[in-house]
């Protein structure tokens, strides 16, 4: 055990655990349309130059930029048209001074032309001869043989996660199969012996099962493969098995419940005897959520969540959620840049609310409009209360440094 | 045709689309784990109170609330440990005047007590006798029956979506099968005799398809169901065809390409012709984006993208993801939230940047940090290139009002 008797804050909690995790996630070849939200497992390199010739991008005339210069509407550069792109097709001869050809956006420049002029800045003279009322230089209206991307270079790079623009990429320089890495599996255990599924009718003294619900739906949403291993009571051996088992099946196992002191104790002597370097720490500054338990066991995250239902959806979403997106690694710039903007938006709080020193705090919060501002009103309760997160449109943080937000005062919400 | 002629705002082409558009999409049943993302076709009411039965929320003693009124540490009120609550049972006994049974998180509170203890707050005497050193107040560390979700009370409203939270509520109440709507089917079709697929290999004057790629993943991205039509020709009765297949399988049709003025006059009759009211604008005030054609087809938004990759891509954000995430109904208070929070980020504009007044502009952005700042580097370089927009972390957003941003000033940035 090399647990830490101190609350960490939630930065070195993630540090703490990040340490013990392996750096790379094994990979499997999917077909470009079903790779969207998936990392790459490996850069991929352009085979080609995009486009693969100079391309116009407006409906105009191709020509020879010199044979513009000095034009203007009273005194236009007369030019013979000699010929006319057809899109799809290599252009049949070339553009020889004085001349200018017919072409569409997207289509191919002949030989010869350097530019293209817009249709708005050319009169039609008659069926062979336009006028030029307005210079190009030459480049212009024109996109380059691999401007877009030249052939060898990165296009994307390992680790990238797939939006619909880098399906876009990949389709343009012909790659219709991507390796992406395999999305990170976690087990889902709840403990407490009051638990009981949401098929079955609790009696007195009951309730269902909230948790496993609300951490299956949260992993999915980052992208990560849950599954559940259902509930198990206060028993070290059958909790002993169960993790077990789930850490043979998956990358990463969340525990909920056992809030109580008694089965805290169960799920941390659990967690420690199922591998190296066991609990890390056991407790971290922030509110709702302060009695989390993290671990790694042979380089498999492992937490023990708040049973209260809203306590373990924002440790979820400080500690969990990053590891389960990123599959454990990130690098410095872009983890800063995930940080600012994780709580993006910024609103009015309508009443005052205090907090301690020291301490992280996260209030659920439920949004509003007002001549065009945005107000956060905090949505008390106990965190015992699912209704509490189902109310909220997201969670406003107070600062460590701060001891309370006044009414008034502008937080920082993140919508969930 | 219903056609505006003057090139309309984004607000104006969304009013213009949605009047045409039915109120109510189908719905289909779900077990609970699958339904993530969807949206609700109908309220769903707890069938049963939340929780039901008064629940501790904190380890100590259940107790009448008044014979621990004046206690203090010096004085504290003595009294007799009658029980102790196992987890999951229903207490055997009462708690009567003078007496405190033993419970954990969760328990259920025995009949006779109103209110919890904190163990950190007692002491105990022998095995028989404690002593509260503090007062609490009837109702204090207890979950009410019924305190989370009453019997009847709306759990969730139609048409809100499944978030993980909602998950757990809906468990909660003993709900494992959900109605959801369906999601919105739709198809994408190419235009462009210059366009081949991925897995050809381009000659001369010809370029992959990147538009069909990049919405299929923006549709899969906003709970779409995506599906590809492949590529068409400059061909009216080849578009014709493939629109109306495209109309019969799917909710919405989206046709992208087609910048060059012949092909986009061949769009438009095609989709005139498909049925009623037909196209509805041509054009729209914001860059990149202008030449976008808007229409109903029986009820079935048609959109005509632009050919360029980037300005498809911003055309999708702002007119089509809001229909396909909504299904093309949402209610007022929403949307305007919606609008207020579709820019979240703000940041540093790195470099000035000119625009028209009158028109939106949104200009691709990268992002970087420096110092806890966050500041936003516009990606220079032709809407046609994809590459634009894959180097990109977002949109900035200049408003209509706006001749330009300078270097220094806070932008509005969406991230994608």
């Amino acid at each position: 055990m090399a647990e830490l008797f101190k609350a960490l804050t939630v930065e070195e909690a993630r540090v703490a655990v990040a340490r013990y995790l392996p750096g790379k996630r094994p990979g499997v070849r999917l077909p470009l349309l079903e790779s969207l939200g998936r990392r790459l497992a490996a850069d991929v390199r352009a085979p080609e130059d995009v486009p693969g010739f100079d391309r116009s991008t407006v409906d105009g005339y191709a020509v020879r930029a010199r044979d513009t210069y000095g034009a203007t509407e009273g005194l236009p550069s007369y030019l013979d048209v000699a010929g006319e792109v057809l899109m799809g097709r290599e252009p049949e001869g070339t553009v020889s001074p004085g001349q200018a050809w017919r072409i569409a956006t997207g289509g191919m420049l002949p030989p010869g032309a350097d530019a293209v002029v817009m249709l708005e800045y050319t009169e039609e003279l008659d069926c062979r001869t336009i006028g030029v009322t307005r210079p190009v230089a030459p480049g212009e209206n024109v996109i380059r043989k691999g401007e877009d991307i030249a052939a060898g270079e990165i296009a994307l790079p390992a680790g990238h996660r797939i939006r619909p623009q880098d399906m876009g990429m990949l389709s343009s320089v012909g790659v219709s199969e991507v390796e992406v890495e395999l999305p990170v599996r976690v087990g889902i255990i709840s403990t407490g012996d009051e638990l009981v599924s949401p098929g079955e009718r609790p009696v007195p003294g009951q309730v269902r099962d909230i948790n496993s619900y609300t951490l299956y739906g949260a992993v999915a949403a980052c992208g990560g493969e849950p599954r559940l291993y259902g509930i198990v009571g206060d028993d070290y051996e059958k909790l002993k098995r169960t993790l077990e088992l789930a850490l043979s099946e998956n990358d990463m196992v969340l525990l909920s419940g056992g809030s109580s002191v008694g089965t805290r104790d169960v799920a941390a002597l659990a967690i420690d005897s199922a591998g190296e370097p066991g609990v890390l720490f056991h407790g971290i500054s922030v509110k709702p959520g302060k009695p989390t338990i993290g671990a790694v066991v042979n380089g498999k995250p492992v937490f023990g969540l708040p049973g209260h239902p809203a306590s373990a959806m924002v440790v979820f979403e400080l500690m969990v959620a990053p590891l389960v997106r990123s599959g454990g690694y990130a690098a410095g710039e872009k983890e800063m840049r995930e940080a600012l903007t994780a709580f993006p938006l910024r609103a009015v709080l309508t009443r005052s609310l205090h907090s301690a020193a020291g301490r992280e705090d996260f209030i659920r919060v439920r949004l509003h409009c007002k001549d065009g501002r945005l107000f956060a009103e905090p949505v008390l309760g106990k965190s015992g209360l699912i209704s509490t997160m189902v109310k909220a449109d997201g969670l406003a943080r107070i600062p460590p440094g701060k001891e309370g937000v006044e009414a008034g005062e502008i937080v920082e919400v993140k919508l969930f």
